[in-house]
């Protein structure tokens, strides 16, 4: 049995995990809001578009609370990239294909959902990562380091898939998965880029249906 | 015959026209000129990034003579578009090919030319066209009119070669070349884009090679 001293002790030990345990949760709760706001007014506006002023006045936060978690502006974009960005591409364009026998098919439903079927005044914003490509790619160094990386990412991810594809006997033997899927992410941004000049919707079904003949002309034929 | 006061009008109305003549000339070359280089400065600056100031001092001419052709920034960028840009898009993607009895091959040998031996240095920088949607599509109305309408140019110029190489037979019956022809320049903008992100020159053979799938897969078999 504790003693009164040691049941002191643990009570204190306790109370200090779980303060600690909720500073951390408010800490992360802040760090979420704050970049949950950057990432839409950037989006909007563009990297350089957006001042630390107006971000923190879109939510219930110091300026203070801001440079706690971002010393300058350019941890911030830094933060976007690594934090909200990649994940948001791993959850749209790769996650929900990790489950299917043919991964090809499913590149095409994700474009049809996420592209085809999206407000079209938020599509006429663009991709957010290849508007941050376009814009501080060859600004800054930083920002080109970890924008490279989640480009490479979603390549790298995207050649998983279609290895499995192979595996899975979807894809002609001779087909180089790694062109396949830097050709995908290629298209994605092509028609993004595209969109932002001729704000034309139309330009959907030439990415879609170009793809679809793509997909059609490097899978095995069915027997 | 004339008399001499005749004589002497007629030498004088001479003299005038090729007076003329040479000041529209020189008005030419200026214009040419600033042109020329405010195309290379904006090229590797953006247009934001380049001030008139920097681009007079590149040139051997005053700042009244920039004045003189663009009374503001803005109406040297329209003409950036209109008198450099569409007909360098032209002379590179469309003219070279109208003279082939299949059009199709030649897209894949200009790209091979112009994007596969081009200079890496220049080729980072992106397409002139491209980087000037990113940055200004959304910024200004103006630029916004003028790019969209360069690059319906490059879309509709490459489907009348499209239409052609179907009239001869060399692209099957149900593809919609207005599609293909699009596919064609999001699929260059994409390069570019994702090349300005990765600065990795092998997506060159993601691009070739899977536009030459897709080609295959839209043209007539040949008997």
């Amino acid at each position: 049995m504790l003693s009164n001293k040691d049941k002191n002790a643990r009570l204190f030990l306790m109370k200090k995990a779980l303060s600690l345990d909720k500073k951390t949760r408010n800490l992360k709760k802040t760090r979420n809001e704050l970049l949950q706001v950057a990432f839409v007014e950037i989006f909007s506006h563009g990297f350089q578009g957006v001042s630390i002023d107006e971000i923190v006045k879109k939510t219930n936060l110091t300026k203070g609370a801001f440079y706690h978690h971002f010393p300058t502006k350019l941890d911030l974009g830094y933060a976007l990239v690594d934090e909200v960005i990649t994940p948001m591409i791993l959850n749209r364009w790769i996650l929900p294909l990790k489950s299917l026998e043919n991964p090809i098919t499913g590149i095409l439903l994700q474009i049809k959902k996420l592209i085809g079927s999206a407000n079209p005044q938020q599509l006429k914003l663009g991709c957010p990562l290849n508007n941050l490509v376009q814009e501080m790619s060859s600004v800054d160094a930083g920002f080109n380091l970890r924008l490279n990386k989640a480009l490479n990412i979603w390549i790298n991810e995207t050649n998983k898939l279609l290895k499995k594809a192979k595996k899975n006997g979807f894809l002609k033997k001779e087909i180089n998965t790694k062109q396949v899927a830097t050709f995908v992410v290629m298209a994605h941004e092509g028609f993004y880029g595209l969109l932002k000049g001729t704000a034309d919707l139309k330009i959907f079904d030439a990415l879609y249906n170009s793809l679809l003949l793509y997909f059609k002309s490097i899978q095995e034929e069915i027997q």
